[in-house]
């Protein structure tokens, strides 16, 4: 688990092109759950990059992620691997900590072939499982299976967000606990799934 | 995962003497599953491999699924472990790519076996979750844990098909992309498991 | 897996003593699904050794499992783990098969403990994952997580069955067809769980 | 597993200051089943370790939990990972056991962090998948399978317990008895969840 010593967040195409092939209900938690992380997560100062696909043709990040994460750098990209593309790559080595920590989508296609691409590069991956979408429940089942078999780390926001406090010593800690609470106090609590697409029993 | 190097089909039994074992919901999703990720791949041209156990007493393979490879090489084998068949063990051999992505059924008898089959004698091999079956949901779960335990890498039709394409500057990205639109405005979307067979918690 | 080489049965504490502390239809499934695992491998003529825990105490097999397997040999042992037991140990080392397939109660006590047993001293362990039974889902879960973890092979019925067949050739093919037939015909089919003891979502 | 050889109790953070973030039902799940694990291997006479976090802030440990292992030492923490902390890393350190057994809250926060660093200083850990939680579904799944990643076993009460007896020959078989059959003629049997927190499908 990444310590004190630091991640930085990669956001992957949070993209209305892409969303839009969502249940409106989905697609709004996709938002919701990335906005959320990026929210939650803020006090700690964590340098954030934002990915987007073929910005030209599916458009530019979601408002509310753009706000979540003030001082994101925004990068566009051709190819669904990250890597496989110059600009993109060299920002996720600008980003130069040790953990890089995955969120957006999908987790099937571009979060996993970036994380592949990333490993393959040497690097330390992990991703956040509440903050990473596919469409189809089967393809996020698949595409996180594949991602933990490829050496991607999964993570919730909180296990993040607890592994880098370590204790109520950390100096983020009085700014982190009025966004817990506000958190627990939601309806939704951003965990009950929303429209998971029909009944869904895990098998083929 | 396999990249642009490439991957060859194997599809595995299709056939009605296996289907009239299954409630008739869940023999038209075998179809339909195997015929769609058929179907969805082929601007991408694979070489098609279609297996047939004992064609004599279990019928041929589903017109749909045949017509969806119209390229494909049929052949018969009178094992479950389509390796253990010296012309249809030839016929594996034939496809001649790194990767070898098999579909069908029965996942926890003729696609398991063939995977052991093929991985023994040295080969790299997927299968295809959406489209690989079992009758009775156990089956199909123990069946699916065998094979990734044996070494065969599972992925969905999506995972290999936007792995194969790698982005938009790949040469059938146009011909796909309205087969994706297809696709994702389908009622069911070929996701939603249709007959189940009964509650199902995944107990013993 | 194991192929015709063969495999040894070990049907571990079928026993009221056990039994009773379990709902009664979950009961009645114990029974069922260890008799039908029998009854559809008989043909195959593997050697068989029936355990029983403390029958002083705990009662004797139930007579569908005995009336399953007519030529088993049984053997009782006072160790939850039965290579802890001088007698049961001998007992299972007189099987002589290169592989052990266990089946019965507890998944999480005695069958966990004898493979672990088993593993231990080098012997090649499998469990039938459609007859091994916890009274608790959570019990039955995790013990099943420990046997995979230790080294024992998740098998089905099914799974077994086909593997040591082959395929038509095998001489004992046309004694399993009408039994396979019977199965499928079946109403709940030996899969449909029953009483899984109430609502389970597999979180703490 | 751990044999007769023992092993020692760890329940952490039973505090009121993290359980009113829970629903009410599921607290009270908490405290029940970290104070049934405790009284259902009591006559086991195995040492116990209470650990607090900030019990300034947060509360003592619930009077059941405190009451169900009346020898346990209680120490306090500042830190999640309780190795971070000299007093609390001495006090898991006195315990002198080969197996240290964690249950308690938060499965990814406490609990994690703590087994996390015991395994990084070469002890063997376990935890007990009946009695440890986290306030939502997923990071009390991703906190378990991120336990079983650092190398934690999991266990449940019953499975630890079975693995010290042994068999009816251990001195205390008779002690626990009646507490295991009290246990499974209790009406929610201490394994039906209890306010699972809404639909979950474990999909993101």
């Amino acid at each position: 688990m990444p310590g004190r010593a630091g991640a930085g967040l990669v956001v992957i195409d949070v993209q209305p092109g892409l969303l839009k092939a969502y249940p409106p209900r989905r697609a709004r938690r996709v938002v919701e759950s990335a906005a959320g992380a990026l929210d939650l997560l803020a006090p700690l100062g964590l340098p954030t990059l934002i990915l987007e696909l073929d910005p030209d043709r599916l458009g530019p990040t979601h408002g509310r992620v753009l706000g979540a994460a003030p001082g994101a750098r925004v990068v566009a990209k051709a190819r669904y691997d990250a890597t496989a593309d110059p600009e993109s790559f060299q920002a996720l080595e600008d980003l130069d900590r040790p953990w890089l920590v995955l969120l957006g989508v999908e987790t099937h296609v571009c979060v996993l072939q970036t994380a592949v691409g990333l490993l393959g590069r040497g690097r330390t991956v992990a991703f956040l499982d509440d903050a990473v979408f596919s469409r189809t429940p089967r393809d996020q089942r698949v595409g996180r299976e594949l991602l933990v078999r490829a050496g991607a780390v999964p993570l919730t926001t909180e296990v993040l967000l607890f592994a880098l406090l370590g204790g109520r010593d950390h100096p983020a800690f009085s700014q982190v606990l009025p966004r817990l609470k506000a958190r627990v106090s939601r309806p939704d609590d951003g965990e009950a799934p929303i429209d998971p697409g029909g009944p869904y029993d895990g098998e083929g």
